[in-house]
C-alpha cells in the first residue's frame, strides 16, 4: 500500500471563498487503488507555505497531489514554488504553446501575458491535458516520489485526474479490492445502531466509523477480506433490518430509479418545504427521465389549491402543513402527472415559521400509490439545510418502501407500510 | 491579527466518505475577527495522527479548532489525543452527565456506555453546549495558545461555533473591520476579466485571486482600508460593467429576492434539465415565500405539453432544447402561476443525449415579463452537475436584468436586454 498525501493551494480555500470539493474528489478516487490518503493540507498562494508543505509532504508520503495554483493570474504560484522546492528551472513548453493559442482562439479568450504564463513548467514534468480548462497539468517523480500537479477549479481537475493521474496510479500502486464496506441506515439514530451493534458482537475485531448525514447514518466497515462482505452484509441485515437502504456507491436516488426503471413505475413528486430539492436530487442522476415524469414546486397555498387541487377546507382546517395537505398534495400530483407513484412534501424548513404546536423541523409526508395513499409526520432537526435535505431523502426513502411493497404484492394495508 | 489553524479529524473525510465543510464555514465565520488562518489538516481517527498535527499547530498558531472525533464510538479519540497532547487526564464531567442523561431520554436515545463515553473530558477544560446532539464541545487555554474542540456534525459544529466560540473570540482577538471586498460577476471569462483588471490598473498594489465557480468569477481582494470600498467599486464598476451582479455576501438567488420584494414582483420557474435546481436555490433563502410562487419541473415533452401548453409542433420542428420551446415553457409557466415573473430552462445536462447541432452542455432559457418574452441560447461547459448549475445562475440573472429593466422602465425593446 502507498502513501499520499493531498496539498489543496488556495487563498480562497483559507478565507473560506471556496469550499474545497478537491481533496475530496482525489479521496473518493484513490479507493479504488492500493494508495492510502494519509493527511490532506490546504494553504495560501503563498510561495513560502507551498514549498514548506511540499518538502515536508516528500519526506512522508510515496505520492504528492496538489491541486489549485496554475491559473493565468499573478497569484496563481504552484509551478513556481514546485521548481524552486525541486529546483527545477522554469522553463517554456512549446507544445503547449500551440495547444493553448488553439484553445484561446476557439474559446475566444484573449492572448495575453496572463494566459501565457500557463505554458512555463518546471523543466522535465510530463504534462496532463486539461479538457474542460486551458492551464495544463503536470507531474514529475522526484526521488522517488511522485508529485502530480493539477488546477483548481473542479471540473477541469476532475477529468484529468480521471483521464491522465488514474492510469499513472495503476502502474505505480495498482489497483485495489474492495478496501470497504459502507452499510446505509436511514430512520434510526447513531447511538440506537451503535448499541445494535456492539450487542451482537457482529463487527467485533473490525475498524468501523459511523457517520450521520442527512441521508440517513451510514457504517463504513475496513475490510480485511473482500470474501466478508457478503456474510457481513447477511449478519448486519439480520441486527438492524429494513433501516439498511443500500451499500457502497448506492444512494436513494440511485435505488429508487432503479427501482421504478426495473419495474416500470413512473414517479411525480409535489414539494413545498423541499421546494425542488427533492426533484433536483431525483435528476442528480442521469438517465432520471427513464421513469420520472416532473414535479411541482407548490410553495403557496394558492398554487397548492389551484394546481394541485388541495381543497381549501383542508387547508383552512388543517393547514399547509398537516398529513391532510401532505395526503390531497400527493394526490393531486398524481393525478396532475398522471404516474404510477408520488410523493408530497410539506412542513416548516425555518428558521421561522414555527410555532408550539408545529414547531420547526415538522414535516408531513405523503406517498401516494397506485393503490393507497400513506401520510407520515415527523420532527427534524438541524438547520434549515438539514431539514430540507432531511424531508427529501425521508420521502425517498418512504418511496423506495412502498414501490418494494407494490412490487412484491405485500397486503395493501397501508399499515403495514 | 492573530493566527489560526484548522484541525478536522476523521478517517471518513481522508477516504472520501464525508465532504469536509466545516473547516469551510469556520474560515467563512474567521472573516469577522482579527484572525487570520493560515493552514488546514485533515488527519485520520488515529489518536497518534492527532497528537502529532496538535503539537505542530501548538508551535504554529495562536488559536487551533479542531473539529471531529468527540462522538460515542470508539473511534472518537479527540478528547484523549488531547489529554495524551497536554498531559491533562481524562475525567467525568458530573454536570455534563446530568445535561447528556436528558438529552437522551428526550432524543429517545439509549443509555449505554457508548454514549457516556462523551462525558469524559480532558480535565480543566471549559464546556461548550451542544444545542444539537449529544457530544459537548469544549475549549482551553494551554501555553497561552487556544484550542476549541467541536463536534464533526455540520449542524452540531456550527451551532456551537456561533453560540459558544465566537463570543470568546471577540475577547481574544476582536473584531476585524471588512478584511476583504468580494466583486461577484457573471458572463465574463477569468481572463478576459484578468485583461481588463490589469490594463485598467485599477487593482495595481492589491493582493486579489479571481474565482471561476458556476455562479461566475470572482474577484477577491484583499483591503488595506476599509475607506477603499467604495472607490474600488465604482472604479471596477466603470471597467467591468453590468457583469457584476453583487458583492461580498451577495447571492443572485438573494439578489433576485431582494429586487423581488421590493418592487413587489412574483416569480415561477419552468425547468427541464435543471429539474428543480432552480427552485430549491431560490428557496435555499429563508423568506422567498414572500415573492417565489412556485416552479414546475418538466422532465418529459408530455409535461411540457399537458401542463405548460407547450404546443406539439413546437416540439416536432424545433425540439424540447430549443428557444422556441424555452419562449413556450416561460409563457405558459407565467400563465399557470399566474406570476409576474417566469423563467424557464430547457437544455443538455450531458453526460448523453447530445448531438453535432445540440452538444451536451447546450441550454436555451426563457424570461417571460409582464411585457415580452426573451429567449437565450448558451453553450456551457464541464461535467452535468457544472452544466446544471450554470444553467441555473445564468438564469437567475436573467431574470435580474429583466428585474431591473423592468423596475427602471427601460425601453421595452427586448434587443436592449
Amino acid at each position: 500500500m502507498k502513501s499520499s498525501g493531498i496539498l489543496t493551494v488556495g487563498s480562497e480555500l483559507l478565507r473560506g471563498s471556496v469550499l474545497d470539493t478537491n481533496s475530496h474528489f482525489i479521496s473518493c478516487r484513490l479507493e479504488k487503488f492500493l494508495i492510502e490518503p494519509k493527511i490532506k493540507i490546504t494553504v495560501p498562494d503563498v510561495k513560502y507555505a507551498i514549498k514548506r508543505e511540499l518538502k515536508r509532504l516528500l519526506k512522508e508520503v510515496d505520492i504528492i497531489f496538489i491541486t489549485g495554483g496554475l491559473g493565468p493570474t499573478p497569484d496563481d504560484l504552484t509551478a513556481e514554488a514546485l521548481s524552486e522546492a525541486l529546483s527545477l528551472p522554469l522553463i517554456k513548453y512549446e507544445e503547449e504553446e500551440k495547444k493553448l493559442l488553439s484553445k484561446l482562439k476557439k474559446k475566444n479568450l484573449p492572448i495575453n501575458e496572463y494566459n501565457l504564463k500557463q505554458i512555463y513548467l518546471p523543466e522535465g514534468v510530463s504534462v496532463m491535458d486539461n479538457k474542460y480548462g486551458t492551464a495544463p497539468g503536470f507531474y514529475i517523480k522526484h526521488n522517488g516520489i511522485y508529485i502530480f500537479c493539477m488546477p483548481g477549479v473542479p471540473s477541469e481537475m476532475r477529468s484529468m485526474f480521471i483521464d491522465s493521474v488514474e492510469g499513472i496510479l495503476e502502474d505505480i500502486a495498482g489497483r485495489a479490492e474492495k478496501k470497504s464496506l459502507i452499510v446505509k441506515t436511514i430512520g434510526i439514530s447513531e447511538s440506537a445502531l451503535a448499541e445494535l451493534i456492539y450487542n451482537s458482537g457482529i463487527l467485533d475485531g473490525y475498524e468501523f466509523s459511523m457517520i450521520p448525514k442527512t441521508d440517513g447514518v451510514h457504517i463504513e466497515i475496513i475490510l480485511k477480506d473482500v470474501a466478508e462482505v457478503s456474510i457481513l452484509k447477511d449478519g448486519l441485515s439480520k441486527v438492524i433490518g429494513s433501516s439498511i437502504y443500500g451499500y457502497d456507491e448506492d444512494t436513494l436516488p440511485n435505488i429508487v430509479m432503479d427501482l421504478s426503471v426495473s419495474n416500470s413505475f413512473t414517479l411525480s413528486c409535489a414539494e413545498s418545504c423541499t421546494a425542488g430539492l427533492l426533484s433536483k436530487l431525483i435528476t442528480d442522476v442521469a438517465g432520471s427521465s427513464k421513469y420520472f415524469k416532473g414535479g411541482i414546486t407548490a410553495y403557496s397555498n394558492e398554487i397548492k389549491s389551484n394546481i394541485l387541487k388541495v381543497r381549501n377546507s383542508i387547508l383552512r382546517e388543517f393547514g399547509a402543513v398537516s398529513e391532510e395537505c401532505a395526503r390531497w398534495m400527493a394526490e393531486g400530483c398524481r393525478e396532475l402527472f398522471k404516474s404510477d407513484f408520488s410523493v408530497s412534501i410539506t412542513g416548516i424548513a425555518g428558521p421561522g415559521g414555527g410555532t408550539p404546536k408545529k414547531p420547526v423541523g415538522t414535516v408531513c409526508l405523503g406517498i401516494s400509490t397506485p393503490n393507497f395513499t400513506k401520510t407520515y409526520k415527523r420532527l427534524f432537526s438541524g438547520s434549515r439545510h438539514d431539514i430540507r435535505e432531511k424531508s427529501a431523502y425521508n420521502a425517498l426513502n418512504y418511496i423506495r418502501i412502498a414501490m418494494l411493497n407494490y412490487r412484491d404484492q405485500k397486503p395493501l394495508n397501508p399499515q403495514l407500510l
